[in-house]
């Protein structure tokens, strides 16, 4: 493909974008394919010869495009959003061009330097502790990970690292695979499954704790948790909390984990992946109280705040528990300086290449401004405010827990069967999309904003079709009688995000 | 950002892409910038208004591409590839518009299953036996991991766990901690960095075993390992075989290492990370004789193959070895056949979400052809010889070890303090990029053959700038006097890649 070829087929895709995100409305936002059509569909080979960029447009839109699960739509209420703007889709095609890999400052020194000041940038404007910045006099830094995932599972490693050279110092003839053995990692039981992962992965007991009714890990049980296990021999090592957990959003009280964390020198990590973006608008902050207590804390940018996957932001008071825990070459002294300040970000993840991310980091808190991104979150809260005063205000449901940020649970009156078979449902039509999950032993359907393109009139048009399965449902004689009662709840098994939870 | 700005905005974007890369011989390879560069170009707050894109594209050229390493400049010769071409720029443009997360088959079909064709092409053009293939009838398949790193680590806790349900088979009384503590991991010291962090990371003793002169990793030596540490009561459970090494691209002989890791049954993981690639050409396959011992085999299709980072293709002969390890919710029995053949890939991986990265791997392969991919290599691989022939032909210099694949390693026959010299004054000029390595205890120059663009002219450019500098140094009287002695060492110090071999 050469300059001209690239120019041609590079304007195409964008106007094949625009058309997408312009026509969206008329897809489905979920597609209507079984599983394997695709491997059907394509040649068992890849081609000898080169195709024509126009053939390679075309099975995208024929072949691929019909297997697409729209993330984007207006009509996309799973999960939780993810990330993707037109700025952030710039940032991207710079990256790539670019095509660089930031092994170290010398491997391309714009690309440790923009991580740096975006991550200033954006530490700033979610009000975090100074001791947090990089800008800040201290060891303190913040750094692009993949995905919470992989922040959970750094802060896990470092912990153990941490822990490991801090019981050495007390006693220095322990043995480090004793040790590590007796060390417990604690969460509640309304965390996302990736955190239990990062148990897994990092061979640390992970014990969830029983959340109270709001779905908050409470001080007072994870302080009980610590003296049994202390009872037992056993070493408290690691605490993730959540603000904003994935099933119901509730938020744990840092200020409450974070005493009985420092107390016995246990790490805290803070998981805001979702709900961390809207501590860009000051009226948010006081669900973070008591962050100063954090070892660590991590946003995901790629899912509220319009930047594409994968751009996880992560903070740390001390860059050295990282640099200890995965640096495997010599330390040398005198690159403390710029160790801290212009750090070696290889160093603070696990694996060595790393793309130039915060390039869409950058364009996206350029092209939208600081004052745009709060416009973002406070639109999207206020279209669930609205959605959730829709469902209020029909009294065969029950909203539940309350709304919080872009979430609304709701459920039926008439009982988890027929909540579970409405959802079932809408999913059968495919023009909504939306997961469950439990709250206080009930079977409740979350409904999330995602799409930056929603409005209220989507809004409206999802409720209209949410109250016209319900007539269906609750008078019985004008069921459909082509709704299916098996295959899509063993579909709801597959995609409820809340599988952890009890 | 509306619709129509961003088509003028992509559309400069692409344009300066272009002209980037017709004009790319005119950039030195190497930025002329201090740290803190950036940090004092740009102001300290994110802006709180929207910026017009046309001021973010200007500050781009202005601010950030000067702090650039220009990796896919025809003058880059440092490291390894890293791949960059404008089907892959195509291939990712598509993934940031739909902007999906692949968390499960329903989250995306197409992001599942297009996954599963790519990695089935591209597994049969490198001529892997079919057992690792998603399309033979066993439980083999392809994933894409984000880097060769992060395959290391997935197949080392993968064997981890393989090994402790082996023992418990045997002896159901074991208890997990103390053979975990037990388990040992086995590769060469020329391997990269990151698979010994996979270690610290797994938390699994790793042995860094002599290598042969030739900086192979022989059976007799891993054999001799495994007997030694099981005289200790230790437990051999990971051996990862290096097919290219980072310093002088050596290969380790698959099948006599293969035959003792399956004898002891220890997972035998191939790091085929930069060469694996030449595999696509028949006449490379040699070098991967005895791969049928492997569990596991990784390439980096984002180094030598044009497919932008991140894109590591790792294929397992047995899932279910990932999915045991990986998975945090229940398998249910029902599902077996569709996990094996429609995967749930995030039980493949270590974070929950994942991007639609098969797209660039799929645009790459179909507009490039087979054949077109494997003429790539072929040319690159010539450039090489050619290289090595120009320097040959100089009786000041040693081309040593044997060129292999795009790197030609060389050393000036007057010492390694004149080499040394050489290749810092080289840096210092910054319109050629190297790294050292050490041969057999000998301080050598890594010359790589990264670019697309690389031509025969580039080549000769190279030499001649390298001829002119040997010629000043060589000649003492005209040293140019702006040498500088100590912080290019430094530097260099900071940038040899092949920091683990002794």
């Amino acid at each position: 493909m050469d300059s001209e070829q690239f120019r041609e087929c590079a304007k195409a895709t964008i106007e094949m974008l625009i058309d997408y995100y312009e026509n969206i409305r008329n897809r489905n936002v979920l597609p209507s394919v079984e599983p394997g059509y695709l491997l059907k569909l394509l040649p068992e080979n890849a081609p000898e010869e080169p195709e024509d960029w126009k053939t390679v447009l075309n099975d995208f839109s024929e072949k691929i495009m019909p297997g697409v699960t729209h993330w984007n739509s207006p009509h996309f209420h799973a999960y939780y959003p993810t990330g993707c703007s037109y700025p952030s889709i710039i940032g991207n095609i710079l990256s790539d061009g670019l095509g660089i890999i930031g092994l170290t400052w010398m491997a391309s020194p714009a690309c440790t330097e923009l991580e740096v000041v975006t991550m200033n940038w954006f530490g700033k404007l979610l009000g975090l502790p100074e001791v947090f910045l990089n800008c800040s006099d201290g060891p303190g830094g913040g750094v692009i990970q993949g995905s919470a995932s992989e922040a959970t599972l750094v802060a896990l490693l470092a912990a153990k690292d941490k822990m490991i050279r801090r019981l050495t110092q007390i006693n220095p003839s322990l043995d480090h695979d004793t040790m590590k053995n007796k060390f417990v990692a604690y969460t509640s039981d309304q965390c996302n499954s990736s955190v239990e992962k990062a148990g897994v992965l990092g061979s640390m007991k992970m014990r969830l704790l029983k959340s109270d009714p709001n779905g908050k890990l409470r001080g007072e049980t994870l302080k009980k948790a610590f003296e049994e296990d202390k009872a037992q021999g056993l070493i408290p090592c690691y605490v993730v909390a959540n603000l904003g957990t994935t099933g119901t959003c509730a938020f744990d009280p840092l200020y409450e984990l974070g005493p009985v964390c420092n107390e016995e020198n246990v790490w805290l990590h803070v998981d805001a992946a979702y709900a961390g973006a809207a501590f860009i608008c000051p009226e948010y902050r006081h669900l973070m109280k008591g962050v100063e207590y954090a070892d660590s804390f991590d946003v995901n940018v790629h899912k509220w705040l319009l930047v594409n996957f994968d751009c996880s932001a992560m903070w740390v008071k001390d860059c050295y528990d990282l640099i200890y825990a995965f640096d495997v070459q010599r330390i040398y002294l005198d690159d403390v300086n710029t160790t801290i300040k212009i750090p070696d970000y290889r160093h603070w993840q696990m694996p060595l290449g790393r793309r130039f991310r915060s390039l869409k980091l950058w364009t996206v808190m350029k092209m939208y401004g600081a004052d745009g991104l709060r416009k973002h979150i406070r639109d999207q809260i206020s279209l669930a405010q609205y959605f959730a005063n829709l469902v209020s205000s029909d009294d065969r449901f029950i909203v539940e827990p309350e709304p919080a940020m872009g979430l609304v649970c709701f459920r039926l009156k008439d009982g988890d069967q027929n909540t579970k078979k409405l959802l079932q449902n809408l999913i059968e039509k495919k023009v909504l999309f939306m997961v469950a999950c439990t709250y206080r032993s009930r079977f409740v359907i979350r409904y999330v904003i995602t799409s930056r393109l929603t409005t209220k009139e989507d809004i409206e048009t999802s409720w209209s079709i949410i109250k016209d399965e319900t007539n269906l449902l609750i008078n019985p004689d004008k069921i459909n009688s082509n709704t299916k009662s098996i295959s899509a709840i063993d579909h709801l098994n597959g995609i409820s995000i809340c599988e952890k939870s009890k």
